[in-house]
């Protein structure tokens, strides 16, 4: 109720502060019989950690995983996986000056609101350093989809600030600090996020998130359609503000007869769907983008109030990423990953195991 | 968990499809003692009702609204409350040439690999009829929430196809078919429909919904955030294809010195934030745009698929709306009504009933 | 959260009152593609169903149930399948004398301090007659259970007061208005009956109920155990106080090398363990057994208070089962037969589908 | 799904095997702002911690927790509190002789059929280790349900094997080691546990739990009754076999002019009831009974079967508790109090909060 838990049959429940002792999650619903270890587990959490290029927060975290549970002579069992990473390089002292301070597009002031308590350290609970259980838990259910669906998962950066980036190729993906699918643009991409560095500010950025080989027939009818699933995931990444599934706002201009994809025996004809029809999956690449909003922690004085009301200039230091968007995208493919495993289950239950062996369309 | 449960502590379960005997919900944790009777629920009801104007679909369906429980003379009891609507105006001879095909951007094909069964007449369960009762149940949710905070919601139509629909005054709204908060574009409007229905397609609309009066510290920090439900609710809607809070997508390209939204003695200066930061209402106005598609039942021939992967074309007769956004606003409101209504239950269990006489910055 | 709906994958949601226009659940997660139908759930309404001797309820009600959704062409579609019975015999004046009053042993006083507010005719939403929809929505999960795993549920009462009725055979349950399985002791339980009647009192009973042919597996090891659900599903019955699996309260006073039932090739010795170890089924039967308490509404008269808190003598008129323990078999036995249809789902979810054709011990 | 959460708003999320790294928790929805620290948990994980006296397992284990999340400055934020404890004394060697066999009575047979895997080490997931965590949790809730309410909770055994432990004072229990409510009878308890331990052979026993001071109109009228649900707490203890709520199975043979307790100006006459009248708390005290079946891991050889089916005689060594009903006392009051602190959210949700000021009868 409290929210800390995603998923329904797959769930992950997450725990920690940006500055507490530990962070991590308890992941309920693995099938059993797969292979697991951490090592299976850390190469995604190091794609999103902190401290790897100058482009992003300078805070150092190795975020190493521990496998407390759920796991026996290197297979799951069946009962919870339980994730913890120790926090390392807090330094709390940082954050200060923000403790009776709200700073503008933070989530201070409504958490003070909502608990009349707040855990100021890092921005506590409401930091993006919690994204980090979840990466770890979507490693696992990467790892299933795959081995049972040949499932595999993607993202880029498709927008930092103003400058659109092209789409060239996955390749170039894991070869610069952000998740550009382009390599022309890169030099580009550094010196505007160094400007925006030098003058304290920050800027938002598009990320687009692909899922192939999804097999068909994923989703419910009704709520928890798939395309709804995944617009929760997505909106609940911190500081993401718009979701588009498919052709997204393109559709408000077109027409029924561009809009539709065409089926033809070979495969479907376009992909305006982003592979979700009626809630439910096409067997089509999902195809999903998100709007990430610039980082509310800047060093740019801002006018704010106080605690009492009182009209005060907030300047934020500490560490911060200035773009939380170069490190977003292992995040939206972790989430919407979570939701097509959730939804694998899902479909055993009520219909059984989804039939790979049948033909589908693409 | 086959999804046709929306909500946590407020729920509400529907039932029904297109052309069946009924449709209906049962709502579930309504507080006790709010007066209700169908006269609080009807007029919602009439506001997405078809056969309305020549712009929508021309079936006839008075949906008169039935309380079956949970009220007793006059007032809730605290116990379930099912609505129970019949069908009257089914003519499921229509439908009869799509049995064995799919329709271009319809559910009929996730459907059909989804179930191996599927109801065709009128779309069944994938119908936008379905959302007649989630509009019955978000009646009682905004009567609660106004008697309780004030709590107000608004929609509107912003966009028809490539048609941008200047905002000029809630008091439009009510006075033209389309939902347009604008008098004087109606005539272009028309004029635009009226085409697209000689021409046999259909085209997409943008909506833009608000809540007013919202209290402080409704949503949760973690996965259960406000916007990310709202996400969920709004994508959930039939032919939605993407959702915006605030400013949305226009969020890539703000600096964080421009989109956080600064704080005074006398409230918020601006609302990027659309009401929401850190998944937590802030007081002030909550607002969200949604995509929505063009319609995939449209007469203009299209390529597809019958049941044996043979090419066909197909044409659909039977009777649709050519603009599904038209009737979309009372339905986006209510979405986002039901959210509120159960956050605020979520709040109240957590952290005690909301405090509404502590001053507020909106 | 308002806890109207039973089960986790496969849920039944009810509503209504004794005396309202109608009560019905909504059965959400049934599998697609199963033979449906009114008569296969007609039957089992009418085994539980008010009127049919002279030992229960005098009320008329012939529970015909209609099913509103969920079924296209006889065949379940996926979709939620909605059960509506509409009442049909309310006196409602029967009750009036109770209004401001509470019956020792009754729900009125607590739903009359959790709410402020209570629908007072026939007991309201606390009415045994709340379980119809139950046993409709359990004649669906039955079903189901028979055609994929050969499962069947049977039971009987075991105990009237203090006449203990030995078991004989299943045969004689359906030819006795007692649900006994022994023919011999029939006019001693109506003599008693007829007795107690003359004294305007009620008495307890036990109630014995077993699954058979159930698969090896089901249940979860923590919380959700499989034994944990039955009893969550037993006690919750109207007027049970006591729930036992297998050797039960018996256990109490068994050695180790006494209470654990023996494996052997062909099979397990005993069933102390009602078929439950560690919370998972174990292909023997099921047995549970409950106590029911004596009804609560009687004709003597007894010392309560009214609202005000003034002392009142409460006699109750109006027609009363004087023993609830005699209908409760069937409601029993579909209590059961949920708990293992949610956990049959379940099943399938994480483990994928029960293996029925593995040699497994009963 | 997979059961390993407890609790609808409360909810407790364990992870961990008996010989696994760690055990622990995860807690969501602790209401903010109470102090809490390790200090408050400690003494609870005390009362139930193994190698205390020679009537129980003799593995050495602190128990000692460490809260990871959730406190800030020594108070609860409001968000999920995680509880570790790490494991110390595993000597899994020790269970080496049952990796193939299943032991009568145990968990082996069934989690090897279900899940293909099973941690054989100590009992993995199924030992009552895993009970730890839950009494952790539950001293939080213990204390927000005291500080509110002033609700306290009380248990002891009061029969070991054919041994009935007549009540005497709650002062007794701290001062033995079988949580018996009376002094005298110690001597005898001991030495039929010494005889049964010179055996290689176990027992069962009878516990007694009460919560007092609780708040009338906890609990909900259908289906999560306070009744169900505590029976579903208490049965899904590990190796409990029968719940009674007040008069229990005593209820079978009682007339309704017995067993409905009067109610007067002063209070309730009685308290057959156990405190609960329609699914929901009285104001008196609640009273739950539970019958534990004997230890099934015992020295004693009996007859089962391997993997393969092949007859063979296991005899378990290791050490375990000849009556794990002696230490289960904490854990009935623990998983007792787990329901309440639920239902009081609950409460608080739907009718507000409750109102402790209001005259309630007792």
């Amino acid at each position: 109720m409290s929210g800390n838990t995603f998923g329904t049959l797959f769930t992950v429940t997450t725990f920690g502060e940006s500055h507490g002792p530990a962070i991590g999650c308890v992941i309920d619903g693995c099938p059993p019989g797969m292979a697991l270890s951490e090592a299976d587990i850390q190469p995604e959490l190091d794609r999103r950690r902190p401290g790897t290029s100058r482009h992003v927060t300078q805070r150092q975290e190795p975020d190493t995983v521990e496998i407390l549970s759920g796991v026996y002579e290197g297979k799951t069992t069946g009962t919870p996986i339980a994730l913890l990473i120790r926090n390392q390089d807090q330094r709390s002292k940082d954050y200060g000056n923000i403790l009776d301070t709200f700073r503008p597009g933070h989530a201070d002031y409504t958490y003070w609101h909502k608990y009349g308590i707040r855990d100021p350290r890092g921005g506590g609970r409401s930091s993006a350093r919690l994204t980090a259980p979840v990466v770890g838990a979507a490693a696992i259910a990467k790892k299933w989809l795959f081995e049972k669906y040949g499932t595999t998962f993607k993202g880029c950066m498709s927008q930092l600030g103003e400058i659109a980036i092209p789409f060239e190729s996955w390749e170039h993906v894991p070869n610069n600090p952000f998740f550009a699918a382009n390599a022309a643009i890169i030099p580009q991409l550094e010196q505007y996020m160094d400007a925006l560095r030098k003058d304290g500010d920050s800027i938002g950025a598009r990320i687009d998130v692909v899922a192939q080989n999804v097999p068909v027939g994923l989703g419910e009818p009704i709520y928890d359609k798939l395309d709804a699933e995944i617009a929760f995931a997505l909106m609940g990444i911190n500081a993401v503000k718009g979701v588009e599934i498919g052709a997204g706002f393109r559709s408000v201009a077109q027409k029924g007869s561009e809009h539709g994809d065409a089926l033809t025996p070979e495969g479907f004809v376009g992909n305006n769907a982003g592979g979700i029809l009626g809630g439910i999956s096409t067997g089509q690449d999902i195809t999903a983008s998100i709007a990430i909003k610039p980082t509310s922690s800047i060093r740019t004085p801002r006018p704010s109030i106080d605690k009492d009301g009182n009209p005060i200039a907030v300047e934020t230091f500490g560490r911060h990423d200035p773009c939380v968007g170069i490190r977003a995208t292992p995040i939206a493919e972790a989430m919407l990953a979570l939701v097509l495993m959730d939804h694998a289950l899902r479909h055993r239950a009520q219909c059984g195991d989804v039939k790979v062996d049948t033909p589908q369309l693409r």
